[in-house]
């Protein structure tokens, strides 16, 4: 073994949030099991936050410390910058430039980084010869990074779906099982402090959306198209829908889903109906799901924390000792110049849908909703009108598959016949 | 790019029954893909069987042919052995070591081969500077020996546990469907050809107890002991068993466990009853699902195909691809030298049992086996006699957690109360 192999690998950790207080806890607790592993000590030199005097549940006082983390990214006994400070522009975009222009390795857990700038990122870390690893950026603790880019390397990817934001589940769930309204239970998840600054990041999908564009650039060998995702948030998901999508069997999840078809590329990020009996029906609170398919392996689904101090740390861990192994593959899983741009295609395949509306007390009411269905091409699988003592009545109805064309064409045409109440809810079922 | 990085990686077949036809058809169908991904074409110069005249589902002409699989292996044009021969001694065994010898790198789906002499082989690797990679061994399409070696890296791993053997699972998800006996089920199995030549390997749960030998081995840091596997197989679940256990709630899985416990590493693979409703208990057929803890990461849950010709030589390419992007690691993800003698350990630490006993019809009867349990320590938790037209009633007891010694005890016992006829059964539950 050369003098090499068993020089350190040297972490400079900018950001010292939960994750990063996590990952000094791994490296100090895990020392003697890390070099093990790698062959060589993993070491933290530096590390890097804004506020150097806030109270910190490690001892960082073996570390030097870095105001500036594009200092921290540069300096000489840095070997790899492990970038946990978030965001997609300014402080972080600038600290992993410096690192990789400074000769270094990244190490991100920065999804709307790679979401928003990863093919630059990726083109300008490949064209110095230096690696860019993100585990930690999709789906917390679960490996879906290596297991898409490495494990399934042989397989043409058709489909990868997942739920893969925590609080939204965490919000879905919580509604089902108190019986509260969406508005009350996401007060609770920002007092628990488990929303985003910018809540719309977690309950408008664009979270879960970032973490979608990266897995699919990775499954499709194209270009990270986060812009291309069709994103819809769980806002309008009623206690209503929950309830009554609960009497036919299925529970609401965000659901992402990304596959290339014979149009393009379709990326989605929707509430969706699932069964209830189904592994992904049953994902409960914070845990992630993840379900790749391959046309060798078919249908590998992993679950795992998707959030959390140690779920995620242990991601970040995971690229690390793989630099410190000697693993270099670029950062999408094959050249960035070679990804090519994916044609956007629109949600069109078909599939059963969810539909709800309020009915007046009308005679030949439900009637006139048949013959809307009927006209826009779309057959009723099931429906169930319930019993009322006001002067409408839900229905629900459980179409066969239809397109989402055909959907809206009917969702138009119920206002015109003035037996309906209201805005019907529309949403896809999903057999997984 | 130097040139080295761009030459091919040469991959010499040994073994062409249904993984290695996979694996040439993903080579062949994949080469772009292939070649995109590793950064360099991935190419098959020369293969290996008994009998060239069978006929393959696959266009071998372009390959030399070796009838010899250890000349197969020290061929100059093959970088990579890829064995997929299969047991523990002979030609797999000769064809592993020659092409370790002749510098060459081993991809291997032989999972009895590791068990027994993996050991042996990685020391052999290591001192020879080769790498031997094995991801097909074990949970077929599921990259569990990746996800544990490298993703969860970071991890001090605490438990693993698995379903991992498709063909039993078929077996008890078939004898519950149809209501049959195991013997007929058995047979089913074998007329369909899903059984081992010596169907042992499989419903006495060698096979399974052989993956996770690996699996420990390298959870814990340990020397691969297979031999210290408490072992038993699937042949005394009755149909009985299977319907009682659903009635509470319950299915019955054949279900490995590896623990590192204050006294020692506790490996055992066992039919276990588990909740039906958890994600274990809803597995069907030849599904397979590993079940990963880590002390950062928590629980992570990996689940796919068990075996077949894609699923497996999509995890053999996995590894192929890691060769062809450099990837070296030591065979169990640290130096074999410095894996440890595991001291074995009972099975000992409580859990929760099911216990199923055929009481006689006389007055105390019942009271007399409660004593039983009470002088044993075992507290019930449910308790429910079957109706019945004959002398005798079943008798189904869930009890409170308990130890294997104390129902041992309570098994000896019953017999000795004259009110309990046949031998009564016990299973452990585990709540995953």
């Amino acid at each position: 073994m050369s003098v090499a192999d068993v020089s350190p690998l040297r972490l400079g950790i900018a950001g010292l949030g939960t994750v990063g207080i996590g990952v000094v806890k791994i490296v100090q607790a895990h020392a003697d099991l890390l070099a093990v592993r790698a062959g060589r000590p993993v070491v933290i030199t530096a590390v890097s936050a804004r506020d150097r005097s806030k109270n910190r549940d490690a001892d960082l006082s073996a570390y030097a410390w870095e105001t500036d983390p594009v200092a921290l990214a540069v300096r000489e006994d840095v070997d790899v910058l492990v970038e946990l400070i978030g965001g997609h522009e300014g402080a972080a975009r600038s600290a992993i430039e410096a690192a990789l222009s400074a000769g270094k390795d990244v190490v991100t857990a920065n999804k709307a980084l790679l979401a928003h700038h990863g093919q630059t990122l990726a083109e300008m870390a490949e064209s110095l010869g230096r690696v860019i690893r993100f585990e930690a950026a999709v789906a917390g603790g679960i490996p879906v990074i290596k297991t898409l880019t490495e494990g399934l390397a042989g397989n043409r990817i058709r489909r990868v779906m997942g739920v893969m934001n925590g609080t939204c589940n965490y919000i879905l769930t919580r509604m089902e099982s108190a019986g509260l309204p969406y508005d009350t239970v996401f007060e609770e998840a920002r007092a628990l402090g488990y929303l985003e600054a910018d809540p719309t990041l977690d309950v408008g999908g664009i979270d879960a959306g970032h973490k979608l564009a990266i897995l699919a650039a990775i499954a499709f060998g194209t270009r990270v198209s986060f812009d291309d995702v069709v994103l819809e948030g769980i806002g309008r998901v009623s206690i209503d829908d929950i309830r009554r999508a609960g009497d036919m069997g299925y529970r609401i999840k965000l659901l992402g889903v990304a596959q290339m078809t014979g149009r393009g590329l379709e990326q989605r990020m929707m509430p969706c109906l699932v069964p209830a009996a189904s592994p992904l029906g049953q994902l409960e609170g914070g845990t992630n799901m993840v379900v790749l398919e391959g046309d060798a392996v078919g249908q590998v689904v992993l679950r795992g924390a998707g959030a959390g101090e140690g779920p995620t740390a242990s991601a970040v861990m995971g690229d690390v000792l793989d630099l410190a192994r000697g693993l270099r593959i670029p950062t999408f899983g094959q050249p960035a110049e070679s990804l090519a741009y994916a044609q956007p295609a629109a949600v069109s395949a078909p599939v059963a849908y969810y539909i709800r509306l309020e009915l007046l007390d009308k005679p030949g009411a439900l009637a006139k909703v048949a013959t809307v269905l009927g006209e826009a091409g779309i057959s009723i699988s099931r429906l169930r009108q319930y019993g009322h003592a006001d002067h409408s009545a839900p229905v629900l109805i459980v179409t066969h598959k239809t397109t989402p064309d055909a959907v809206d064409f009917a969702l138009s045409a119920f206002a015109a016949t003035g037996v309906v109440m209201g805005d019907a809810v529309a949403m896809r079922i999903e057999e997984v």
